[in-house]
């Protein structure tokens, strides 16, 4: 089968467009041949539009996500006795909560093996985070990344080329022949590299808003069902929960501002519903780990962790096997910060109602904290720094933000449109921070 | 708008995939960039996709017509006086008919300027069939195209790199994509070409049936309509007529084999349906070059141009301005033929009720009438010359059929298949010949 399918990719995109499913075998020889250059990149986006107008059913995804897998290395972690945990989200604004999940679930005997990626549109990118801290290698060799992993029980590092080759190269194709918007490929793309770090659970945060890629809770529901089925159907207990993503996470947005914010919920402060979303992630990690019967008795053990100093010290322990300055763990203030910041002042008095994720994040953006080319680094101090949450009164003149930028130009450029992102008086849409609870 | 279409292909992947409407400028940039490289293949076969997938609309359709018709040479033809009526078939089996059209309307006054193609899966091409005269060439530049016209009054070549070369590099895509089957795509691919000759008129012959491209009349007629409205949209007077293909036209299969019996129509003999479909669409095309004001009147014209020679004659004077051996027109005993020849029995009495073409135009091919791989040589004497037509009897142990072949052993390997494509009993279906007449 795999030798026919390869002889003829035309017959696959046919029967695709034609609303026909493949069989594994066929989607195997697919991947398998765009891999070794017997399906052509025009003959793969072909069948990516079809895939998309057509759809995947759930064994297709389940059989297209293994193939991705497959196309590269599988991390044994063999020597990780202890029960490993993933976490991933689907990407916001204000999103550092992995930097102080990994080593708080670390500190109550979970190991957290995570994969994670560069900023994307208007969305952060936790690698771009870790690299705020003097030092710090977000690239290991499987064989330290697994050093660390036993030795830390926390480990943040980016995708090596032999971690599921063909999702990088479909991810690419994707991007510029108007694929990206489909849940079968999200799904196999999320869970090819999910699948290659041998973990023995998954949580995912499904964000849902102004500022996710799923605007409506209908997609995002799709979304996290499609996620949880293929994930279980690959042998991977996981959950997922659907987080509100209207407005931005905490009060930071942009990457040394984002590690600082990380650092004080590490310290038991920070915002409470950063400090939030940490715990409830957190709780599930350690149910999925069976090292709590329950969510009640995990967030008991993970509040002590906060409070006793022990996520913290896993935190500095993490960052020095990274090769960064552990120092920052008690002296956040030797992160990188901006040249310049400007406050965004309240132009009248009252309550403010909504604070935009979607346009605050296009605003870092543009202040240098992520891309907008591919090759272009990011700017480490450049970001937001929010005053006040939704919900919360303000009075005319006092500042909602401060603005952080290498350069008063680009700061000038963004003022009308992140004042434009507050909106004060009106009505305050109340936000529940986790919507739904997928198990299934 | 065409710059801005150019700097992003991928939003123009997106508005056809989400069912959105191109603009004319929009369409006209993509095909525009499309050939300069700025569109690659990846994304236009993405696009492809989407079209099939969303469809086009006839304001589009004529936009996609009009940008791959400027992508080459627009013929002027301005030195031909007379009225200019091209016909085109939309493919069939035993599809003579151009060759014998197009000299017998040059003898009533029409010009026929036609661009004919080469044979496609189990379908004949004109060109091929017109190579079987020896020394024929099917290449003439386009001041050659134009005197021949002027002085014969009918020419017929092959598509040359400069005449819709955007249709030449689209279709090769669309071949190895599975992006074929769309009427949208059709229609521009075949009306780009035609339009390109600059004639007043076009006559099309829509095959529907067991040998067609087209298998029902619901799809034949989608295809017609979408052929007369696109063009008429391009200002070229258009009528189509939907005919049955479901038995081979004529008694002949094989280019110089249908060589020989369009020149036999010419000596005012051969089958009846074969000079009945000629004269049908020569009535098209001679009111339609208001050369009469009826059918009928134009019928009398044809049949005359048949009876006294001057057809025939035509056809002669064509051969020659082409460089071929015009005594073939008087001696069509010249043409080649194939070196075995194995008549094919009945194997039980009684009426011939279904005589297959798709079957018999696959069995051609493999004979050597045709290709299997774009760089094959056709054998010019291969085929199929059939004894009965459907609808008459046959004695046991009668000849249906004789298979012509350079070698004994591409015809023992296909009389198995022969003999199953001729039914000897059985409910006869009467078929019309003309089945729909579409002039909007």
């Amino acid at each position: 089968m795999r030798a026919r399918a390869l002889e003829n990719p035309v017959e696959l995109i046919l029967k695709k467009r034609d609303g026909k499913q493949l069989s594994d075998a066929e989607i195997q020889g697919l991947i398998a041949g765009y891999l070794d250059g017997r399906v052509a990149d025009y003959q793969m986006s072909a069948w990516l539009m079809a895939a998309l107008l057509r759809g995947l059913d759930e064994r297709e995804t389940a059989a297209l996500t293994r193939a991705m897998l497959r196309s590269g290395k599988v991390l044994g972690l063999k020597s990780v006795t202890a029960p490993k945990i993933d976490k991933h989200s689907t990407g916001g604004v204000g999103d550092k909560i992995s930097l102080c999940l990994a080593p708080l679930v670390a500190a109550c005997g979970v190991v957290a093996p995570m994969i994670a990626g560069r900023g994307l549109g208007h969305t952060g990118g936790t690698l771009d985070k870790l690299e705020a801290i003097p030092g710090y290698r977000v690239e290991l060799d499987p064989r330290r990344f697994e050093r660390v992993l036993r030795e830390v029980g926390a480990s943040i590092i980016g995708q090596s080329s032999d971690i599921a080759p063909a999702d990088r190269r479909l991810y690419a194709l994707r991007d510029v022949t108007g694929t990206v918007e489909s849940v079968p490929l999200i799904v196999a793309s999320i869970l090819s590299k999910k699948l290659a770090t041998g973990s023995d659970g998954l949580v995912l945060d499904v964000k849902v808003g102004r500022g996710a890629f799923m605007q409506d809770l209908a997609s995002a529901r799709e979304l996290g069902r499609a996620l949880v089925r293929t994930a279980r159907r690959a042998g991977l207990a996981t959950v997922a929960l659907i987080t509100d993503m209207n407005a931005p996470i905490g009060r930071s947005i942009g990457n040394a501002l984002e590690t600082r914010e990380a650092i004080d919920v590490l310290h038991d402060q920070g915002p409470s519903d950063t400090r939030e979303l940490t715990l409830v992630l957190g709780e599930e990690m350690l149910v999925l780990a069976r090292r709590t019967s329950s969510r009640r008795a995990a967030r008991a053990l993970l509040e002590r962790a906060l409070a006793d100093g022990s996520a913290l010290e896993r935190f500095a322990r993490m960052v020095r096997a990274h090769g960064g300055d552990a120092r920052v763990a008690e002296h956040p203030e030797r992160l990188p910060r901006a040249r310049v910041r400007v406050p965004l002042l309240a132009k009248h008095s009252g309550t403010l109602s909504h604070v935009d994720a979607w346009e605050l994040g296009w605003v870092s953006v543009a202040l240098g904290a992520g891309r907008t080319r591919a090759e272009q680094a990011v700017d480490p101090g450049a970001g937001i720094e929010l005053c006040r949450s939704a919900g919360e009164r303000v009075g005319r003149g006092e500042p909602l933000a401060f603005l952080c930028a290498a350069k008063r130009s680009l700061i000038d450029a963004q003022l009308g449109r992140a004042q434009a992102a507050f909106r004060v008086g009106g009505r305050l849409t109340p936000h529940e921070l986790v919507l739904e609870r997928l198990t299934h």
